[in-house]
């Protein structure tokens, strides 16, 4: 028997109707789904397309720890296992990436496991940077302006020295991290020039200045934008 | 008669399966549909959805002209005015943006204009950094990694100063600008870290090594990721 393949599919920021028609037809095709999901508790991703899920479609929730920091290598071989015997067994496996497979997403841990013995095809999907830009109704980036995509969770001296200077950027994985990005932006005169943006595109999306965000509340899916001044 | 409103959708890279379900809906909707052409000759943008079009839209080509350097403001104002006019009419128009509305996309001048007087629904979509990253099988940007987004319009010096160092990067609006890009690179020691990709997700998407492009025929849809050393 030939072995499946392995689908890696972006279904969007949180919106259901921003999963691509690409995306869409290979969910439904596949005799497996996965998706991540946290340690106890539903999974966002499954959520978004749980009214195009099939009947019969067999499901394997990926459970990622709440821990900070990356996720050990030992899981993501044990989820790499895991979808290897469903691709062994023939099964054509569709996994769900909440945004974009890529844009800072776990699936680049299952890809670099599975790329060299099965069948991968990527579908990219509406990531939360455009969601969030949608939302705030203004540009992302234009012209010949500069993007700086930075986590929050890099240490408070490193993300001083990448926002200094800054023209436009786009902070991710808030979560706890934005008492610490809050001191950074302000130190270097920013804070007033910083956009929170939280669950884009979902039914209890929230957009306000950063200065007036409530730091105890903070979901790891927020954004933040920032417009730097112009050259 | 209460004025239309407009609809920013992005489209997607390319691939007529990669536009999202909320903005085939919409363009379905709308009766008059604008988008972008060059000066002469057909739209990208409109090309992905041509399929999905209906009889009796009114179709609308804002044309932007070849040369080097942004757009006039006046040409912007022009093509506002005649969106106005529909608007005024009555009509809901859809405006349809290559990837992403706001990502380096030509509707933020639009917006800009007609967002203070009209109702403005913009609608993300999959730009040309994702499906570049998907088409290339390599994580764009992970875990507490850093992307710049850089334009290759820049001067010499200055993509010089922002690419030194650089963990991960895209590089946009390649275009004419591949030789300097090239030398740029090379400088850094970042020519072979750097992998180029010309209208991804499309029938004649190509994927290939900076260093071995043929710089007389680069296209504006051309885009370059670069993998900088590790931390």
């Amino acid at each position: 028997m030939a072995a499946g393949q392995i689908f890696g599919l972006g279904v969007g920021p949180g919106d259901p109707e921003l999963i691509t028609l690409k995306a869409l037809r290979l969910l439904r095709a596949a005799q497996v789904v996965a998706y991540p999901a946290p340690e106890t508790g539903d999974s966002l991703a499954r959520a978004i397309v749980a009214a195009h899920l099939r009947e019969g479609q067999r499901e394997i929730a990926l459970r990622f720890p709440m821990r900070p920091g990356p996720p050990p290598a030992a899981l993501y071989d044990e989820m790499a296992e895991r979808l290897a015997g469903e691709l062994e067994g023939g099964a054509d496996i569709a996994v769900l990436c909440q945004g974009d497979p890529l844009f800072y997403g776990s699936f680049a841990g299952i890809l670099a496991r599975l790329a060299p013995r099965y069948r991968v095809t990527i579908v990219p999907g509406v990531s939360s940077l455009t969601a969030a830009g949608a939302v705030s109704g203004a540009a992302i980036v234009q012209r010949d302006e500069v993007l700086t995509v930075i986590p929050a969770t890099l240490a408070e001296d490193e993300l001083t020295r990448r926002l200094a200077g800054v023209e436009r950027a786009a902070i991710v994985k808030i979560g706890r991290h934005s008492a610490k990005l809050r001191r950074v932006l302000a130190g270097l005169g920013l804070i007033d020039r910083a956009l929170y943006v939280e669950h884009a595109t979902l039914p209890d999306q929230r957009i306000l200045p950063l200065a007036e965000i409530d730091e105890g509340a903070v979901p790891y899916f927020a954004l933040v934008l920032v417009r730097g001044p112009s050259r």
